[in-house]
């Protein structure tokens, strides 16, 4: 397999597409999707092309330019193609209903475009501006992770082994990773380190994607089954667990993806630090602790299916709760974009991310 | 679907063939296989049509007397029946090389047939013992879990929900099963308990064998990813553990599925009982404690695949331990054939079955 460039082109802009790495393709092949409409880049979008809600952002963000430079041919007046421009940003708000980055990326972009429209600027320059705009979200989601993860490596020494769970990858994000661009930063910073990575029932990011990534950018990865992560931890093979978060409450409990308590439980029984590595974006000062974060129950068919064959007999009930919480007791560190935030995390996380 | 008798026909002889439940079709299927002669039951046992050391005990014994039967056809003499039949019984002992239930009920068959030519008995006197014998490895396998069950049972209030992990279940013996042994037992007994399963990659026997026995005999399963059973520790959804052992040390400490060790930790955290179902045949006195019992790694390829597809990229490695070891302290009793055995284990265990 030839190694991709780092970060990798999980969303770029070719001047007349969105082009994404198909990840439903993923790890069978490496295959480009070009979108050059609208509706094609939200089938992308819906069908998990792109998936992880910061690579969302970034091929929402490259949409509005394609909507822009399309509904521009044939027509001058900026507020005719605005008109067209925002029902292109509605198709693109209704592929994945609960993606925070998708919101973010189409309001910050569709304001700035707004904002121009009313200016009186012409429709090339509005292009151009938006172009840069769209660019910029993807640079700095680039340069938040790489920044995360140059913080995070320096927890690692070199030769250490890493276990991760799910995919905090640069396939999620913009190509760089929070957890997995920790160790993509060690490289970076001329570390030797191998990864064990939970194959991550029921989908299978660790086994399919966070695999992937870390084989194709020449670092060291075993996959193992979830429940064999402890017998790892329990014999020593690790030196620190790196998780991923989706959501980090005031007083430093984590929700992450199902699977990741149990690692923290079994890490602190074995004196194994547990880092869960994220921006502030993940950070909600207005939920209090863990208790308060709602857990999302899963298609139990996620449970009866596995590449299409069915595991469990018709009749079965299965129980799908997407993500667990790990309460902040047993998080060793916490690593951010500004550094690595540590107990007592009430405190810390406030004042590190309090003004975000 | 139609619930079988119970205990479940696993292995059961029709005077011309020793016929299976087909575990390669459950749970999609459930189709009897009909082994007629001894080419086809080895094929059955290496096929994992049947599997779990006591049921392929049973199978073994039976495939003894199916043996005989076969080679008594047009000969009289029992020494020229014998030879046959020893042969047989070799090629019977090649299907699964580590399976000590499989060499003990050939050679308990055996030196009693072997035996009965001696002493000059005829053909038919001696297929009649055999058949005799055979039988009895099977019913003593269903008393024994019965015993097992019966006392496990009392450990469980009427309404209690149980986790299980693997399949320690009808399927695995003689038809009635140890840990799931003590549900079946429980509901016997009138009491309404309900399971979580957990899937138990790679193999997914809890998915597919656990959760199809206890579907079937009409008790309420939930099939869960391994990595949630933490989350239903601690939510306080499960009243009890309780799984199976392949090997128990001097010490108490226990060898199971890959997968317990993290429950019995989890369970400890969340003050709920972790029991270990297991017969005194998983006793090893010899095995000081869980320290000295290796852990069998398999064929990496089951993490690789799942139901015939590929989960992760091809090139990447994966660990595969079938195996962990829980330490004493994390049981809170071994659930026996002659009774609940609490800590002190070394002393306790010794008292049990320390003569076996």
């Amino acid at each position: 397999m030839n190694a991709l460039p780092f970060p990798f082109p999980v969303v770029t802009w070719d001047d007349q597409a969105v082009v994404l790495i198909d990840q439903t393709l993923l790890p069978e092949q490496i295959e480009f999707r070009r979108c050059n409409d609208i509706p094609s880049l939200c089938l992308a979008i819906s069908e998990l092309a792109v998936r992880g809600a910061p690579a969302i952002g970034v091929a929402a963000g490259f949409g509005l330019v394609l909507s822009w430079r399309l509904n521009m041919v044939g027509e001058n007046d900026p507020k005719k193609i605005l008109e067209q421009f925002l029902a292109d940003k509605k198709q693109l708000a209704a592929t994945r209903p609960t993606a925070v980055n998708l919101f973010w990326a189409l309001d910050r972009v569709g304001a700035m475009t707004a904002e121009m429209v009313t200016k009186g600027e012409s429709a090339e320059s509005i292009s151009s501006a938006l172009f840069a705009e769209a660019q910029a979200i993807l640079d700095e989601d680039v340069a938040m992770c790489r920044s995360l993860g140059m913080h995070g490596q320096e927890l690692l020494r070199d030769y250490s082994t890493v276990l991760t769970h799910c995919n905090a990858g640069g396939l999620a994000t913009g190509g760089y990773g929070t957890a997995v661009g920790v160790v993509f930063a060690a490289k970076e910073s001329g570390k030797s380190i191998s990864v064990f990575a939970d194959e991550t029932r029921p989908l299978l990011q660790g086994a399919r994607l966070t695999a992937w990534e870390l084989q194709n950018q020449g670092i060291e990865v075993t996959v193992v089954c979830d429940s064999a992560a402890a017998t790892l931890l329990s014999q020593g093979k690790v030196d620190a667990v790196i998780t991923g978060a989706d959501r980090i409450a005031a007083n430093g409990d984590a929700a992450n993806k199902i699977g990741t308590y149990p690692l923290a439980v079994l890490a602190d029984r074995h004196g194994i630090p547990f880092y869960v590595a994220a921006p502030g974006s993940t950070f909600d000062a207005g939920t209090e602790t863990g208790q308060d974060i709602a857990i999302e129950l899963r298609d139990p068919g996620e449970v009866h299916q596995f590449h299409g064959g069915r595991a469990t007999p018709e009749g079965v009930a299965a129980w799908n709760p997407a993500f667990d919480v790990t309460p902040n007791d047993l998080i060793t560190a916490i690593i951010s974009e500004h550094g690595i935030i540590r107990p007592p995390y009430r405190e810390n996380l406030a004042k590190v991310w309090g003004s975000e």
